[in-house]
């Protein structure tokens, strides 16, 4: 499988995911600021990836410093307040620095500072295969539990938006990683993958690594989700998320809103594979979460033609919240939630 | 206003919409292929607007043709059956040829049925203008019941799919024409497009004509429609068709019945603006409405750019079926209807 992030020894290597699918092309990331600008320009995205390549980016940022120990603590919380401003919406990026910042206030010299950082990110990394491995194991049991429970033999059926898989991690992903785990149990699968505007993740990754692994797929519009789902051809719908409330509001890419309510009205479970890291415990619901705006052109001149009038007026939010009545479950590391939430998910996240 | 199609004496010139928001070219058509192809590749699109360019396309196939009446009127249905393979989902486009062949039959001998078939195409184009601002008349008229009814003052919030405007008819179109009406009564609009994948008229055309005819118009991807409603933003839904059945079933661009799924979960109307010539009473549902499927290339490769994996399956309808109970009223140029259907619209369809 690709690697979406690796560690060097003096780089963070990230697979450069604007050029997919055409080109496969990887980045060196040698400091903060590189860092800083591939997250925003979403050479690497996804929430779980974001998260481990700011824990890279703070260490980046501080490798070099030269000064005391305070002196160097100041340097990371510095760094760390820098990085926290690449992207406002996946929670794993504060998460990340968070903890990275903490574990450097608990050193005592500025050599103990940087190696505890660079341990710790490559940590986060090793982590991050562990919980979307432990997502897709507890994700394909509920599959099977679900698509038993309503009778139906032969491939599992689903529909994703975004790519919420291994390219959005380090590997397994966290919405795909079921569909990962259940291949290697020898269960077929059929995957609808949304396209995804205005960015085109479903188009451009999810089913470039869908194909590459081998799992059947086929390419829609996001506006034929409700078409592929009157004809149906889909028996599941699974996503990541950048964010979820405490209530289990859902913040994830624009557009899965609208797949949630399309998914109740054709009464088909609508799941989210969310690690205990995008669990935001510290907002009672969806409304407190900041919702990235992203600029015009990303709609008018995204696909290498100019595609609306000059100066038309361009609405870009880059995320929406899906209320938790729509959600079935969320699938955790520690095991599956299901509604209401408001004491499955403290549980989960507390360790299950 | 732009005109989307003018007879200059010798051919149809056509406004280019594949070009679109780009440059403003116009096409001349000479003869019955330039016409399919033109139909064919959109630079003609929009339901009312195929009938009439199919009509004008009927006459250039047989304007030069030498024979007697016998053979002047198998070369009349061969032209006629060879226009309505171009695309199969729009009724417009085979009430438009069957009008003109019935006509032909009618005539006495070959001037006269050339001559006839020409002056039949230019009485469709005042129709279309006729029915079109009928159309907008009893449309915005019942939007103002409508959203008086629910105390909202100030402009009239509406979003679209696809393009029913001015460029999808001859001059005021369908869905957009109790805009232009209501604009001409000094009412304020603000109009969501949806930007309406694969081929983006929502973007490229509908923002382009509202934009050029002074209505305020914010351009979203179709996937942010469920967000902008969410947030209030959104006091009705109007959009045109290409086929009604009977029972108020209405065929329409790809991502219609997504949007009236959004309408229906927000409880925001969802209106049909479709003039009697699209409402096919011969179908008993939309079940039996074809839905022309469109080439993979127009979602891998539609803007310029590969946008998916080489050979990855892809799945392109061009429209989708909305059932008529998701359809709050369906607006035509001699009145408007409410559900059930069955009656009140072939009630319209003789007239009122």
């Amino acid at each position: 499988m690709l690697q979406t992030i690796t560690w060097t020894g003096a780089s963070a290597r990230l697979l450069d995911q604007t050029k997919l699918p055409t080109e496969t092309v990887y980045v060196d990331i040698t400091d903060e600021r590189g860092m800083w600008d591939a997250i925003k320009r979403l050479v690497i995205r996804g929430a779980p990836a974001i998260g481990v390549a700011a824990a890279f980016g703070v260490y980046l940022g501080v490798k070099d410093f030269e000064g005391d120990r305070a002196a160097t603590l100041a340097r990371v919380d510095e760094v760390c307040l820098y990085l926290a401003t690449s992207r406002p919406t996946a929670v794993n990026l504060f998460w990340a620095v968070d903890r990275m910042k903490r574990l450097a206030h608990r050193q005592s010299a500025p050599g103990a500072i940087k190696q505890s950082l660079l341990d710790e990110a490559q940590k986060m990394l090793e982590e991050d295969n562990r919980v979307c491995r432990s997502i897709g194991e507890h994700g394909y049991r509920f599959l099977q539990s679900l698509l038993k429970t309503s009778g139906t033999a032969g491939p599992m059926n689903l529909l994703t938006h975004c790519n919420a898989g291994g390219l959005c991690s380090v590997k397994y992903g966290t919405a795909l990683a079921p569909v990962y785990v259940g291949a290697e149990h020898g269960q077929a699968f059929h995957v609808f993958a949304d396209e995804t505007r205005p960015l085109l993740q479903g188009s451009r990754i999810t089913a470039f690594e869908l194909k590459q692994n081998g799992i059947p797929v086929t390419v829609i519009c996001d506006s034929m989700a409700a078409s592929v789902m009157q004809r149906g051809k889909v028996q599941a719908v699974i996503v990541g998320t950048d964010r979820v409330a405490a209530n289990g509001d859902v913040a994830n890419k624009i557009g899965t809103l609208g797949v949630a309510i399309l998914a109740k009205h054709y009464g088909i479970p609508f799941l989210v594979a969310a690690p205990t890291s995008s669990v935001d415990l510290s907002l009672a619901t969806g409304s407190q979460i900041p919702i990235e705006e992203r600029e015009a052109g990303e709609i008018s001149r995204g696909m290498g033609k100019v595609t609306a009038p000059e100066d038309v007026e361009i609405f870009n939010p880059a995320f929406d919240v899906t209320p938790a009545d729509l959600v079935t479950a969320i699938i955790t590391e520690n095991g599956v939630a299901t509604g209401p939430y408001g004491e499955s998910l403290g549980r989960l996240c507390r360790g299950g």
